[in-house]
């Protein structure tokens, strides 16, 4: 009952709880994410934790196509549940991995996205220490779905938040937006630009760890995933009860990207993003902050794009490259659905 | 904007990451979950936690019909969570909540579910701390699927594991087999029979922390769900490279479950549960811990129904009520598909 990797697809059985499912198992999932919690191979993970504040979090993730320019489903699951820990300030330690296989499945694809998500995992330092592998009849689910829960422990001194958004406050962001959804979208309608454009899909732990080394006080950090950077500080703004004055100039968006949403009918504020993050701090230690994201690999496109202002509207604006001022709004839904 | 729970379904909307996806949560899962964790509305939450050994663990619930007989896919997402963490002989204190929802589910059937998930947890004394929502266009999904994860935090001298039954240990089991699987299927293929059979889905917290107070040395606890029995004696055998010998009369099974699979061709040591659990411990302490499990109302039936035995086979066999020696074995799927 030897799995075949190359030809061979996901069958009911392989979620039943007997045999199949455990050479499944063994084949694709543990040899890829081996680690001693895993090799317990109990239905959980035991370990020990030191005394301290823990940050705990859970991303599903429904992307479309799996496979896409920079990255897929499984490096993304990694990534995506990586940076919720680290934008709590937190050094990510362990994940879970629940998978939810459609029947029909090629092996060969599921094994790509285990190694994608080993990869991912050895790259930004964390165990897939435990998992559940659920199968559903062709046509009840779509390839893969993965459920990626993880925790980590957050340094003393260190509590982002999104209420803690201040008047004065600066606001910052790691680098160029709308890279993943631009990406992503032009996969799945099979577009092509004359540059490349690839998916910005990576772990932000090492920047978050370097930023609250310097600057412990950073009052938040998100990462503007789904509805992107516009319904991030909407979000923000809401939670704080601020406005903000965001100013067009200084928001990086790649050219590329930029001639691509044009084209596409896209707001780069509304389009996903899942190797950013947005950060807002006191005014005054903002340029020191911007320094120490410059310096780091994953944030030398660093940029202050605005401020926090007193605003019992919450309203979020946006001073434009023409000397204008338009509202950046939060949409009802998504342009992109299933972009993460 | 306001949801209609009477009459309303998800649309993709409500996956975007904007104000209707917003709206969707405050509605429906902040309001049934509410605690301070969930509150802080973050992407994560943060807590503070005790020097110690931690049990994490997660799995995905993909169950058809989504309400059955005893239960719905929303308690069974907690209980099932909670006991996993039970059987490391944790103290489970939070949970991760994961939908991904499919397009035109009923707004009234997903505030049912998070009603039940809301009252397990306080029946178990958990904390849904977090929690990601997620739509998938119509036929690319099945209702709702849920993954739960948790954490939870194990006592001084208590460390069960599949590897730690011993020649000369003791088989016990919590109560009757085959309830929950009965359950779900007779729902699913629309059968009465003349005794109502209810799932057995209940978190088995807390009568394991009556167990592991009494029997702290407890070698292995498992929560026989998928394959039921068998499938988890075998596992268990084969990671502690033992045998074991069950005595058919011993185990307990309710008349109407019997009858129900012999009716449907079922072997009821296959069936899942998701309310009961085995205990391996030293055969000297069996009586004892026989004696607690028996005074906890979710232990009322509990039974010893065999012993470990030497065996570099790793068999699990069976002694029938006729006298006659069988192997208790290990299905390649599961006869019920989805029952979890």
């Amino acid at each position: 009952m030897k799995l075949d990797l190359e030809h061979g697809v996901v069958e009911m059985a392989h979620g039943g709880g007997g045999r199949a499912m455990a050479k499944l198992i063994e084949t694709i999932f543990l040899g890829n994410f081996d680690n001693p919690l895993l090799a317990q191979r109990n239905d959980q993970a035991c370990f020990t934790m030191q005394a301290g504040r823990v940050a705990m979090t859970t991303d599903s993730y429904v992307i479309q196509p799996l496979f896409f320019p920079g990255g897929d489903i499984g490096s993304l699951a990694v990534h995506g549940t990586v940076n919720d820990l680290a934008m709590a300030g937190a050094k990510p330690l362990y994940l879970s991995a629940g998978f939810i296989l459609e029947e029909g499945l090629a092996l060969r694809d599921l094994a790509q996205i285990a190694r994608s998500m080993a990869a991912a995992a050895r790259e930004a330092g964390v165990f897939i220490v435990t998992g559940d592998t659920k199968v559903v009849e062709k046509g009840k689910g779509d390839g893969v779905f993965i459920n990626t829960a993880g925790i980590g422990v957050i340094p003393d001194g260190v509590a982002p938040s999104g209420e803690r958004a201040r008047p004065g406050d600066a606001i910052l962001v790691s680098g160029t937006l709308g890279d993943h959804g631009v990406a992503v979208m032009s996969k799945r309608e099979n577009l092509a630009f004359e540059v490349d454009i690839l998916s910005d899909a990576q772990a932000l732990n090492g920047l978050v760890a370097a930023m609250v080394a310097e600057v412990p006080d950073i009052h938040v950090l998100r990462d503007p995933t789904r509805g992107g950077l516009a319904a991030t500080l909407n979000e923000i703004a809401r939670q704080a009860k601020v406005g903000m004055e965001l100013d067009e100039r200084a928001i990086p968006i790649k050219g590329a990207v930029r001639a691509a949403c044009e084209f596409l009918g896209l707001d780069p504020l509304n389009v996903a993003n899942e190797g950013k993050l947005v950060a807002i701090c006191a005014g005054d230690q903002a340029p020191h902050l911007l320094a120490v994201m410059r310096a780091h690999p994953k944030g030398a496109d660093s940029a202050i794009i605005g401020r926090v202002i007193q605003d019992a509207d919450c309203f979020v604006t946006l001073k434009t490259a023409f000397g204008g001022t338009r509202m950046v709004d939060w949409l009802t839904g998504e342009q992109l659905p299933r972009i993460c």
